[in-house]
């Protein structure tokens, strides 16, 4: 398929609880950001985490195989460093070719699970 | 009404979890594209399936007619394969005239259920 | 200030549950859009419902005066015709000025509420 | 990093629950504006509150550094005014250079917390 989508997306909001409760790895409280290529190049994506008190860590490189999904846990980003668990954050999506990101949540910190999820800014 | 929305959708985050609690179908677990023509013709769709470890899955082909709204449950789609649950999937939704798509997801796997939702990108 | 916005916004997600738990009015199951605007002019608002097996209902006609919100719970519409719970439906909202609309949930048919919120598609 | 994002958002949606449940502040219940400054210049925000019954509250001022985050919870907003809680709003988001915005709500009135996220309106 062509490749459909930008080439920047911001996520503004990002937390990754810093507990959760349920069977692992399905219930454990974590922050995604699903990335979509659509198209037969490879995407070569790079990652950067803004903060409230400090610069910005980054850039974390993956990459999206053409006409394949990533769902991406923030909390497997360990290169060049771990996000801190419980701490507000921002991230900056860029790929060298057209994608399309959403931003997801799942909250288990309490019994029973929360969701979020929506449409990343892009441009 | 006159045609609104766009011919190409894409919704990023896609996820059927695998079991579901409360009373059927209302409390099945599910993931759904909500489809809205609000224009005089028929319209014809394809829905694209992409995974993180295979080629995409499709054109699975519904019909939306005119002035009417489809709220589309990946579970029900059957032809030409079965989704799989528990696996992350994207999907990209393609129609010949304009259309509105929203996605949103009831996660029932607790005892009480988790809702997301958010307008699909468009382009 | 100016009027920020568009003049048509479209949801296509709709459903209304058919009942709910905990205090009322607060926990009553409802769906709403939740209309902003921005400008000095009386907004004039028509819905139209649009649903899976028949044609389309309304318009619905609500005002919103100038610099205000308003949150319109779509149980309480109930001219020209009530709209029915437990019922897949989509919404087109347009006015004569420019307004910005957002969509949200609130599911408390089980013990616990569930929330889901979106920004509607604008054109 | 460039500054990425629209000088003018809107929220149309808003609404802090009255009470909570569970640690404070975690779960306090909270609104809260993401807002991303991805530059190298501070962004000066100016927030206005809308409401139903009343003329608009604002501007509260709020300054983002460069290439920071704030997640801010407009529970904490004082001056001029605080933001009654258990009533309905809606916030428009000014910037002189561009930001991101994105709309999060912790609800814990009940035994486990609703979430709810959206990207904003832009322009």
């Amino acid at each position: 398929m062509e490749h459909l989508g930008k080439k920047t997306w911001v996520i503004a909001e990002g937390y990754i609880p810093a507990y959760g409760n349920g069977p692992q790895p399905q219930f454990t409280s974590h922050e995604t950001a699903c990335i979509l290529n659509t198209g037969k190049t490879t995407a070569e994506v790079e990652i950067y985490i803004f903060f409230a008190g400090r610069g910005p860590a980054g850039p974390y490189k993956v990459q999206v195989k053409g006409e394949r999904t990533l769902h991406l846990r923030f909390n497997d980003l360990s290169h060049p460093e771990v996000i801190p668990k419980d701490t507000d954050y921002s991230s900056v999506i860029k790929s060298n070719v057209p994608i399309v990101v959403q931003h997801t949540r799942l909250d288990s910190r309490q019994a029973e699970n929360a969701l979020l999820s929506t449409i990343a800014y892009s441009e």
